[in-house]
């Protein structure tokens, strides 16, 4: 018996791929082949699994709060999205009211749920993630990331940070590459196998990082490239792009430099970003 | 008959694959199996293609202009990172000396050249492209991008804009995964295949961008994105994390919101970057 909480653009397409027994949704909304219920209260009733899709953190106090003492003994799968911190509070709050919490990151958009390519990250409480591997493996490629119920969110976000400056340093690219005419199509067809080929250097960095051994063989040095983000961003000023996005970049590698660092590997940028707290 | 000006790094390995048949170099340096030329007036006496991988604009100009001159009919394929600019005026410069000018940019570390995955890019005069071909093909994958003797410098650092900012997004992830005490090297197994996989996002970006429909379907709206950077700061800023690599991206987005698109696709960032420059 699995409830559903959230029958937004995610929540529905979980609850569809899931085969959900009931669901319930703010707005009222019809879901054929599942007991809409008309208040959470008669949604939560006698179902041992509840999934919820709901907004943010503050929807989710919106919702259960007002029937969280009678959820005792019951598990709740989050998939809300919420920071690592957040996360490990709503554990720490379900913990206090007898609920087993798992915490789910979603990375996929919802018509990809259930095909080839979904991945969900887990993690919270061990045991449910095995007991319900059969929903979870339904969804999509289910990783279960450890206790710290933080973690899912932690490592969706550290991705996601990866994802979205990628595609900013495309577009900024892309000016460049429009600001003369030319094809944006053109461009995507050289740099999307290009950046792919370059993540298979995305392993050396972290070694480099994990061992601290900026000093070892092999690795691009921040004057090398300092020296080359120059040249970018003179590139960039010619084409009349704003370099906003680079520029961060280039002061990370500076500031290393200047703490007198130039000869060592570039993953120092790390250490900057780090600002010392590991 | 090709000659070789430049033996640092790049320049070595290119005269190496390349068998090159005179050599030189500022700084004197042996060079087995090619005759080492003492001055650039006898490394260029006779040549029919001068190969300059020398360090910025500047040098080429030291070392060329004293024997220009005297190179009338001769090529001058220049491997020197310039900006497009910098290629372009040098292809002027050449032209006025009546000296048939190409450029390169190469996608490649030295170790590289020659072996699988190595890539140049060309553009310039297309005759001397053809003509050179053996020789191109010898360093790796070559690509002609036109007359524009400005392109290949282009689409070399709109390239590397890309691959900057995701090696400087990865070490924001990881910087937050490793503030837990998470390893980087676990982080980067995951965030790797991800990443590779995102760049097949790309082509759908460009196309939106080429036609500029950013209102079409299956887009990701900048209220969605900028929602979920707010998040991706919010974490960042748990974890102790410096955000400036991520802060531009989400100014870009809200620069876009604030002008009134908060529905319309995330490619709208290029129009932000542009700043209507093309
Ligand atoms: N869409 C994606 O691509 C994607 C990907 C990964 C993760 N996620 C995450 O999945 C979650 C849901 O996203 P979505 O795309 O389904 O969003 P959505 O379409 O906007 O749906 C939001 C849902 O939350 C409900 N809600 C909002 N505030 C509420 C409140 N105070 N009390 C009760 N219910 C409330 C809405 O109910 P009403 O219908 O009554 O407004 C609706 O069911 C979010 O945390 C999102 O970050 C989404
Ligand atoms: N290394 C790479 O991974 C890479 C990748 C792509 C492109 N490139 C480009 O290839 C070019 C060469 O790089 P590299 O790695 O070979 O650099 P490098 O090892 O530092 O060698 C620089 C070369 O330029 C010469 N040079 C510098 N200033 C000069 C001047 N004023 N007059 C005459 N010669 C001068 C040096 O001569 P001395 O020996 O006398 O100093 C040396 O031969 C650069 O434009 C670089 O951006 C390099």
């Amino acid at each position: 018996m699995t409830t559903f909480l959230g029958l937004g653009e995610m929540g529905r397409a979980l609850a569809t791929v899931g085969g959900a027994a009931t669901v319930w949704n703010r707005t009222p909304k019809a879901f054929p082949g599942a007991a809409v219920a008309a208040t959470v209260e008669e949604a939560v009733a006698g179902t041992g699994l509840i999934v919820a899709c709901l907004f943010d953190l503050t929807s989710v106090h919106d919702v259960l709060d007002p029937v969280v003492d009678g959820l005792d003994g019951r598990t709740l799968l989050n998939l809300t999205t919420t920071t690592p911190r957040e996360s490990r509070d709503l554990a720490a709050w379900a913990a206090g009211h007898g609920v087993t919490y798992l915490d789910g990151a979603i990375m996929a958009v919802p018509e990809m749920i259930g095909g080839p390519g979904s991945a969900v990250l887990y993690s919270g409480d061990a045991a449910a993630f095995e007991a319900h591997r059969p929903l979870l493996d339904r969804w999509g490629t289910a990783t279960f990331l450890g206790t710290d119920a933080g973690a899912a969110a932690l490592y969706d976000m550290a991705m996601l940070t990866g994802m979205y400056t990628m595609f900013a340093g495309f577009l900024h690219g892309a000016a460049m590459v429009a600001a003369d005419g030319g094809s944006v199509t053109g461009f995507a067809a050289m740099q999307a196998p290009f950046l792919a080929a370059m993540t298979n250097g995305l392993a050396g960095f972290a070694s480099t990082v994990d061992t601290r051994d900026y000093g070892g063989p092999g690795q691009q040095s921040l004057a090398f490239t300092d020296t080359a983000l120059a040249a970018l961003l003179a590139a960039s000023a010619e084409q009349g792009v704003d370099p906003r996005v680079l520029t961060p970049v280039r002061e990370l590698v500076r500031r290393q430099i200047d703490a007198g660092f130039g000869a060592q590997g570039t993953a120092r940028i790390f250490e900057e970003l780090s600002g010392g707290n590991r």
